[in-house]
């Protein structure tokens, strides 16, 4: 086979390779947003021969030879090219380690996991969903030796998630994190100041909040043709190829900022996807390139701009428009202050901009131990109810709002959670950077985002997957990840909405 | 092979077709509720792999050697399996009779043809898509010489929509029903009496008539766990399995009964696919059996209960509740009559139960001349004009509301129309017999349909492909199609509503 014959193999390949990602992408969707709730079963069985297929196809054993072929002759080949191999054979070395058998019953439990949880959740049950824990880091650190014999387990499923990440990175981020965010809000606490947010909890109309969304789509110049908005009970973003991208959000008539910061963060994440490359189209390449590069461009959206002074008053007549009597007798500042509120609450999705990080730190935490075994799932709650009073000094009065809020466990993504934390501290180095190249206050506050767009574009979003994590800080910021950036942030923020010196 | 080997065989194609329809099945109704607007190019390259990837799996030589094992040794295996295999040989055979090049270029001419119609359909410019229509009706003709060679084509596409049925039936069929509808449409017109329906076309809420349709899925005991409703610019029903089915309808503001009749009408078509037996779970005898017999359910629905005094009668508590002051001077007779008023219109899909099968013929006679090379696409506006004042006495005033207005063309849906027409005729025949074994009246007043839906399921609906359409009217009516109770039907209901001696 020459090089260039492998090229068009490669071609040929990720073109039924998407194909089959784009259809379960979109069953996965549908069923989160249309489907009715009895057809499960069926779409399981849809979505096990699909991915059975996907498996035969990717995991081939000539797919590895034709990649050799062009790695092996990278100089007789353009550099996109040998880019997309270097990506895909990294993904084919570790998808063809996990014996076929172990793939399939891996992907059978965090389903029965899923199922269970669902119902486990809502009857306050963890003794039911336990059992899948324990089984889930049993194959996650199995599956770990697979990938990358002799590794940390923990620190091969966290850099699954984020590429290069390890646990003495995290734990000195951690740890500088809460060293600050802690005294912090413990001041803001023994201030005793309340920001009064009692105009946000009155009636506003799902018909208005939709207005309001194709509002802040228009804000943020996503353009709709390529980017449709579903509702799900937990908002989230898909995408399918770069002109079909999803997100999507939930309305709560009481609480209008919940759709209000889902649409801007998920619009983060979608802006991210429909400015990949052109030249990167119908390859593996075409995507975020990590979890915490596309979870800085959500938070960058979500905190940086959209809880901005400079943004809420931007938009703020636009919203007394929409919404009419209740913002009546509210200023732009008042509306600044109500969604900047910190408290410490049960619920991670629920927390404010400074509280988040700690909800992360007690999952971290928690992970470590499973994948150290120092702890079972049994232990899971006493855990989890200590953290969260030593972390955010509230106490946990069941399961349901503890240990079994999220979702992320029973699908087996572990070293999930610190990416979420590290993409606001990305997002933080980030804007210190670009705030070196543009005016993004006057940009904010004239309501013309572009110029932020095009930044983000032309040093993040355009390479897709085509540099790893720490290629791309490098890339935007001339320098590795520093945490600094964003405890800074958090301080300087905060000090000034609660008046701390 | 053993016959045994070859029904195994049998069942893991059946599962892998079921997943490659599933996926693509939902692809398409998500494209037709969720989808952004510029998503189209990326979509149809996924369909186009994954019906390649179907026509491989199914148009082996391998799967007709399966078949004809199973076939040519009926007498060793359950009755069940031969059925299977009676149908999918015949699917099999058509399939495996198209070239594949002319398969994939037969795709791609729909798939362009159908994009051009959108366009030319909002421009009111027929000569952009009339060469679609040439090139089509050559491609029908080419490939009903595959399937039949020696039969009239239009005959072969016929019996693909509706099996056995030929235009010696159907120009019988419509001869007699021109001959009653039109001489009843002459004398409501000559008698002048104009029927009030001015108060349906008042604002009704969309968020009410929501509440509306879920009142009617109740009442026409449609069990939610398994069928969903969208919404969609036009109303049509898909089902994955039997445990998926999905309705969309569309909300007009000022139209009320839009909504309510697509939901009754899809809900019809949802009460088939959700009672096909469940032995045939997962084989190709799992859905309903012909377009005509479904089409038969969902005007059952639609006009013999939906339509009926009894039905509205009961109803009209419930929507006087929902709606409130919009019908408050109303009467349910009232109501009655301002859903059946009849008045010869443009618009097929929003022609009244009398007129409605005048748009049929239109469209029938048309096809007709082209498949017989009496007509080209040019003259279709000329002769569609000419037919619309000869059969609905009203001119046409341009493309868009005419020759252009259905997407089935477009489609190469060509013979398709007439089960339109066949499916109210085999539905009056049905009742006629239904009603020798159930108070029908009585059922519907009480609001309690059980009877009638039990009546159906047994003679019809559990069967799914299991029987023909010939079949189906032999084992639910003893006897074979009969449009003589369609006929008397319309002239009983319409003369009353518009009290004709």
């Amino acid at each position: 086979m020459t090089v260039r014959e492998a090229a068009e193999k490669l071609e040929k390949l990720e073109q039924k390779l998407n194909a089959y990602n784009h259809a379960m992408g979109v069953m996965y969707y549908d069923s989160a947003t249309a489907a009715p709730a009895g057809s499960a079963a069926g779409r399981g069985e849809t979505l096990g021969v699909l991915s059975g297929t996907y498996y035969e196809l990717f995991a081939a054993p000539d797919v590895g030879v034709l990649l050799e072929t062009i790695l092996s002759n990278r100089d007789e080949i353009d550099t996109l090219t040998a880019k997309k191999a270097e990506i895909m054979k990294r993904d084919y070395d570790e998808t063809s380690k996990i014996p076929q058998e172990e793939y399939v019953a891996f992907t059978k439990l965090c389903s029965d996991a899923e199922n269970v949880w669902h119902r486990a959740k809502k009857e306050n049950d963890f003794a039911a969903f336990a059992p899948y824990i324990d089984q889930i880091v049993e194959t996650l650190i199995r599956f770990a030796g697979y990938y990358s014999p002799g590794q940390d387990p923990y620190d091969v499923w966290l850099s699954q998630n984020e590429r290069g990440l390890t646990q003495k990175t995290l734990d000195a981020f951690f740890e500088s994190l809460r060293g600050k965010i802690v005294p912090l809000l413990q001041r803001i606490q023994a201030e005793g100041i309340e920001i009064d947010d009692s105009f946000l909890h009155q009636e506003y109309p799902i018909e208005k909040q939709k207005a309001f969304s194709d509002y802040l789509m228009q804000v943020m110049q996503i353009d709709r043709n390529y980017c449709a908005i579903g509702e799900t009970e937990h908002p989230f973003t898909t995408n399918f190829n770069k002109y079909d991208v999803r997100i999507t959000t939930h309305y709560y008539t009481e609480h209008p900022e919940f759709s209000m910061y889902s649409v801007i963060h998920e619009g983060g994440h979608a802006l991210y996807e429909l400015h990949t490359g052109d030249e990167l189209i119908g390859s593996c390449l075409a995507t975020g390139t990590s979890m915490g590069v596309h979870e800085s461009q959500s938070r960058l959206f979500e905190n940086m701009v959209g809880r901005s002074e400079a943004f809420i008053s931007y938009i703020f007549p636009k919203m007394q428009e929409i919404f009419g009597p209740q913002l009546q007798n509210v200023t732009a500042h008042q509306m600044y202050l109500a969604l900047n509120k910190c408290e410490p609450s049960l619920i991670r999705t629920e927390a404010d901009e400074l509280t988040y990080a700690l909800h992360i730190m007690v999952r971290y935490e928690i992970e470590k131990k499973l994948f150290k075994g120092e702890a079972k799932a049994k232990d899971l709650p006493g855990l989890w109810a200590e953290m969260m009073r030593a972390y955010l000094g509230i106490e946990v009065p069941d399961d349901t709002s503890g240990v079994l809020q999220d979702s992320h466990w029973s699908n087996a993504q572990m070293g999930y959670f610190p990416s979420y934390a590290i993409g606001s501290a990305y997002a933080a180095q980030f804007v210190a950077h670009l705030k070196r190249d543009i005016d993004m206050e006057k940009a904010i506050s004239s309501g013309n985002l572009k110029p932020v767009e095009d930044w983000l574009c032309e040093k993040i979003w355009r390479f897709g997957r085509g540099m790893d994590p720490e290629e791309i800080l490098l890339n935007a910021c001339g320098e590795p990840f520093n945490p600094t950036y964003y405890t800074d942030y958090l301080e300087e923020k905060f000090s000034a909405i609660y008046g701390l010196k």
